[in-house]
């Protein structure tokens, strides 16, 4: 069994996901290493920010450093030299963006390659292929992701092709050591939305996710298409929520019943400035930080970010030392990992309701620096 | 008795110089963080170099973020979260740099602040005024750095200022647990290299160090400097050769006698992808490299960069991903450091001569893909 629900606390709940290199406990949050390098730090780095597993998107692997490449090397956690878990995201969402897609089809995506400016076809069956080679421990179908604000008829033509690929996804994954999960479609059309998580929900994944959200939706949108979404899954396997990084929203979906979250949001934040704290969000550009000798987070810290002080990340910004965008980067993950094992301690405790809402509540108090919902 | 030589060989030493807050080995290297943040690398990073003491320059960091700052939060140590040794440079290079110099007079240097655009002096009392106040380990001493180049006449006007402001020095230098360095100049003309010597080997400084060098001179004029101002210094303090940086120069200025050792030369070769091994210095954005699985250097490495393939530094420089000059910086540094250790190694042993006779040899055998000589 790959994944076990070790308590439940209302929809709430810790598993443990095990995988061929890795066992993690969820809920857990992943941060991206898109091409395999992390924006402005190491991976080392990355594992004393109480990081268990990450993300990296495999189509654009697939373009550089090449999934042949890697696979030769002997795979993704050699080549980056990372011990604990990997997921790779079959990059549909980034195929179907302006810059790559050239024509969609029910074969697949017709993309440009940005390097060799060559079209070049992309179907669920390559995805599969690429993602084996690059061979992380989790690889998610090939989906057709939805920009945000598209009518119901488009939607409902994204999820019978989201329905299909994923199909063909699970008739070639052949590794099954490498787990493969499905994601459910659907925006914000309810019905869509279920429709398409009972549609995934049959198909033999080892896991499920939820896509196309985080993409401009309000709150309540959002948090409605999680709970049907939840309602209309098999329920013993894990959920991950692709793209929700902000932490009141992962609090609240942690509250919903998802296990795992990705997103650049804490570290493309962060590398403006806004920096999260017990009390809010803060933008550490501000003049006055200078002069704020305390640290950037009493509560939450790791080994990188402990001791530093407001005054001294200010000024690295304030003279544009790089090095602040990194400082800002591991603090911002690693307050979401410490905000998760907040949220296990809860869960454990059977009183996550009562936790998040003072967690929000101190969250959001203070007036705020700086607006991170979405 | 700040400085205490625990072995030679030839003119090389191993020495321990016992700082207020720290008690270091000799020979040893100082990365650089000018304005108290490192390029693109953590102070926890450097701390993995085995790096023991940095430098910092007093006169940046009195601009911004402001000395008085920096005292009034508990002096740089505590300002960088830093547990071993810090120098401050005066920043005399700095000031006299057209980007700041508006007028250089025997009183001190009227410079243009380029935050607030203001004229201000600049005296060697400010100097040791202002690094008093930052706290570093070590400061050093406001001197008159001429350009390479300069005619003979300018430069004996700049050993006399030397002289001059080097007194001055000494006589505004109240807290005694702070170790104030003297600076040597005369350009490569030997007889001036020794006036100077002389000169401020005269007077009760802590240390002493060789100035206006590595900017352009070649290598017989350097390493004849280096000899002439040795000849004459008191041997029982400290030698301390501001701005050497590459490999092959620190070895052979080991050899001549220098204790201490700073430079932007291997983080700035880094960050344009020249990687110190020990067959020589490589590009490792050549396209060569994304096939080569071998690590970037698998005698000299630290935490942060063993396991690290050329593959994946010359990938992360491909995609323009900036952990790659982190990466790069963090080995640069720990190949110096990792060097100086064997240069230890063999002067405990006796064996300096024949040690760096090998070590260059196998430096510089393999054809060269990159001249790091200046």
């Amino acid at each position: 069994m790959t994944f076990k629900i070790k308590h439940t606390d209302g929809n709430a709940r810790i598993g443990e996901l095990k995988l061929r290199k890795a066992t993690l406990e969820t809920p857990f949050f992943m941060p991206i290493a898109t091409k395999t390098g992390f924006k402005y730090m190491t991976t080392k780095q990355i594992e004393q920010t109480n990081t268990k597993c990450f993300i990296s998107n495999a189509f654009l692997i697939s373009l550089k450093p090449g999934d042949l490449l890697v696979h030769d090397f002997g795979e993704i956690h050699k080549y980056m030299n990372w011990h604990g878990g990997i997921f790779t995201d079959s990059g549909g969402f980034q195929i179907l963006s302006e810059y790559f897609v050239n024509e969609l089809t029910d074969e697949g995506v017709v993309f440009t390659d940005p390097y060799t400016k060559a079209k070049q076809m992309f179907t669920p069956e390559d995805s599969m292929k690429v993602q084996q080679r690059i061979g992380a421990d989790v690889i998610m179908a090939l989906d057709d992701v939805p920009h945000y604000g598209k009518d119901r008829e488009y939607i409902q033509g994204t999820v019978k092709r989201t329905y299909e690929w994923a199909q063909r996804c699970i008739n070639s994954h052949k590794d099954k050591s490498q787990k493969l999960f499905g994601i459910v479609q659907g925006g914000t059309f309810l019905d869509l939305r279920a429709e398409s998580a009972k549609q995934i929900g049959s198909l033999p994944f080892d896991g499920f996710a939820l896509g196309g959200l985080a993409l401009g939706e309000n709150d309540s949108e959002q948090f409605s298409s999680v709970k049907v979404t939840v309602d209309n899954l098999p329920r013993d396997k894990p959920l991950y929520f692709m793209g929700l990084g902000s932490p009141e929203h992962i609090i609240e979906c942690v509250g919903l019943g998802v296990d795992i979250f990705d997103s650049i949001f804490p570290t493309e934040n962060a590398r403006h400035g806004t920096i999260f704290t017990r009390d809010g969000p803060i933008k550490i550009t501000k003049n006055k930080y200078l002069n704020d000798f305390s640290s950037i987070d009493s509560e939450y810290f790791c080994d990188e970010t402990k001791n530093i002080s407001k005054s001294y990340l200010c000024h690295l910004f304030d003279v544009d030392e790089k090095v602040g965008l990194t400082i800002a980067s591991l603090h911002n993950i690693c307050f979401i990992q410490c905000m998760l094992d907040d949220c296990k301690k809860a869960i454990r405790e059977n009183r996550f309701d009562s936790f998040k809402d003072e967690w929000l509540l101190r969250y959001g108090t203070t007036k705020r620096e700086v607006k991170t919902k979405k």
